[in-house]
């Protein structure tokens, strides 16, 4: 940190940057969680929290990461011995398989294949094959490929079958757009490390009546994650949380909330398709792929696919350790074959030229032919033509 | 805040006051979780919790509640259908019958009573009245009471019939001694806003092998909690958390258990010792009861019998409205009979005598006479003789 050459950006997908506005408010003294002065910050989360999901469902929030709120979806909908359907298409999609797998269900698994989208045609061949499955468990932004799938159709395919669906939110919610209430989706979890712009520890889970019905028909084998204990406390006037909640995040919450209502929702999504349009941009200029199918709703991280003459895994270690730039390579099987720069929470257009300029030196030093400066000319033109830089809040 | 006749003193068992310092890292910008500055802060923490625990176990650290921490034993010791026993005298005692309860267990339930200790005997006789129980779950340091546990006797006793013994220490660790491996204690259960004097939002399970084994045996029905999943990825080189850490409450974390350290753990519990005979002292100077069993050894909360003569339920929130000190009052049946006063974490001298001075001047505006300043001069008297203040660390 002594070198300012070596001052810090961080362009993942999880944990992300937060507003300083955000850790301002988490450095404030704690507070006791029965205080009036903290029940005051947690009921308006719990309200703003309904906007960001665009709700009217109780969105239930738990300490613990993403997983977590993955977890309560599961424990609280799955029944041993009974089928659930999991439409996956990378690395997270396939956390629900564990998850199903864990608590005992018979699985179906439709897996699309890393870098595809979940096809509505195919889930509902799927459906078709399986009759009876009660719940569908899929994912609103695969942040291991970038790809983000088409939740509108994939809830219409499954609510056709009879079948809930419960929807992955965690990287996407807040960076491209799921309308649960209008789209009918029946449950959205996610998590405070992305969109949100705060530190990873909050996990929330968004069920509709016909969710928490199906949960209450199955009590038992689960409390800490039980939705209908966190349904009761959190409908208490004022709001109590069943478990003492991380209070400092919650402050910081409260804040990041304020700015997404200040900035607008629709803005909000409108600057994370911007960012989204400018990395792509980049990405072409750069005679490069972008990784997974053309997708102009793909606006939360945005995979490259790096050139076979190059050591794949050495782009995000020399970004990191020459330049300051934290992105993340590939997961699992697409270990060394991608590079994933993410755009998903507090980003804005100087965020993205940092990145594919520090992406582009790197290029150069492991010896691949790049002309400096091409890849981010092409999001400056984006960014001048969408009328921005549009900052994110301050 | 604007008036400083109301600063605001924060005197509950958890969320406790945390140190400048601790603030102060946590306000430091995000780090990704895989990023060899942060991956170095989890590996410290991880080592320098054992020293806390007083173990050479893994100690196993979630993002959740301590209740989370206590799930985690449930769910990875409890197997369905079998016996398990809880020894309780309080309401967090009484979360491990709830939890066994959903886990499926033939709940064995010793109930020592609210204000009680869990007596040594007593577990001997119950557990030779129901052979062939694979597990005692019970409490160091009842939040609800203040009552603190023999746990030496108690594992004695549990081990003697055959039985592994998990300890909830959410409030007890680090403010008074639980020598897990002098003690052979098999499991320790904490969290991070007690004593470890940090946010709430971290909980931390450390495990000897037998009770690994015994989890390992029983796979299943558990993900987020689930032992084996989490020693596997921090005994890796580097450690590396099965779900995305919260970054920012371990960078807090690091700063905290560096503070532990440099005071001294044997040093750490003395200042608990000193404050809670203070208390205890400040408590028979105003001619008032200390609720539960007199002993040396409760040093986390001091519980005060109030006067039947004033409304109960008015002490703790005239205290924090008029004077803006937080103090709880009591929960469950000691509703309006009992306000308890924490000492446990980042607690000093003054903390005590703000806190008895401001009980003094609620107790006289309630109608019951005491003397002012009687209380806080025996505390006075205490901390003289023990040759303190001896201050928190910085």
């Amino acid at each position: 940190m002594a070198n300012p050459f070596l001052k810090q950006y961080l362009m993942t997908a999880g944990p992300t940057p937060i507003p300083p506005a955000v850790s301002e408010a988490m450095a404030q003294p704690v507070l006791y969680h029965r205080a009036p002065a903290f029940i005051e910050v947690y009921a308006r989360c719990l309200d703003r929290l309904r906007d960001v999901f665009q709700t009217g469902n109780d969105v239930l929030a738990f300490a613990a990461s993403g997983s977590g709120a993955m977890e309560s979806a599961v424990a609280n909908l799955v029944r041993p011995g009974e089928p659930a359907l999991v439409a996956s298409c990378g690395k997270f999609g396939e956390r629900w398989v564990e998850l199903c797998e864990t608590f005992g269900a018979e699985l179906v698994h439709l897996d699309a294949g890393w870098g595809n989208r979940v096809e509505p045609a195919d889930l509902e061949r799927k459906l078709g094959e399986n009759p009876g499955v009660p719940v569908v468990f899929t994912t609103l932004s695969e942040t291991s490929t970038g790809v983000v799938n088409d939740i509108q159709a994939l809830t219409e395919v499954a609510h056709a079958a009879g079948a809930l669906i419960a929807v992955d939110a965690v990287s996407g919610l807040g960076a491209v757009p799921i309308p649960q209430d209008d789209w009918g989706v029946d449950v959205v979890v996610s998590g405070s490390q992305k969109a949100l712009m705060c530190p990873p520890g909050l996990a929330f889970a968004s069920a509709d009546e016909a969710a928490l019905v199906r949960a209450e028909e199955s009590p038992g084998r689960r409390a800490y994650f039980d939705w209908g204990a966190t349904v009761k406390g959190q409908r208490k006037d004022p709001p109590d949380s069943p478990f003492t909640p991380a209070v400092t995040l919650f402050m910081g919450l409260d804040v990041a909330l304020g700015l997404i209502a200040e900035e607008g929702l629709e803005q909000v999504f409108e600057r994370h398709r911007v960012l989204g349009r400018a990395a792509r941009a980049a990405v072409k200029a750069l005679d490069l792929e972008v990784f997974g199918p053309e997708d102009e709703n793909a606006n939360v991280v945005t995979a490259i696919r790096l050139p076979d003459s190059i050591d794949g895994a050495k782009v995000p270690k020399l970004m990191r350790d020459r330049f300051g730039v934290t992105i993340a390579g590939g997961q699992g099987q697409l270990k060394g074959k991608i590079a994933r720069i993410a755009h998903c929470g507090y980003f804005g257009a100087f965020d993205i030229v940092t990145t594919f300029a520090a992406f582009e030196m790197t290029l150069r030093e492991l010896g691949h032919e790049v002309e400096l400066g091409a890849g981010v000319g092409a999001a400056q033109a984006v960014f001048l033509e969408a009328g921005v830089p549009a900052a994110a809040p301050a």
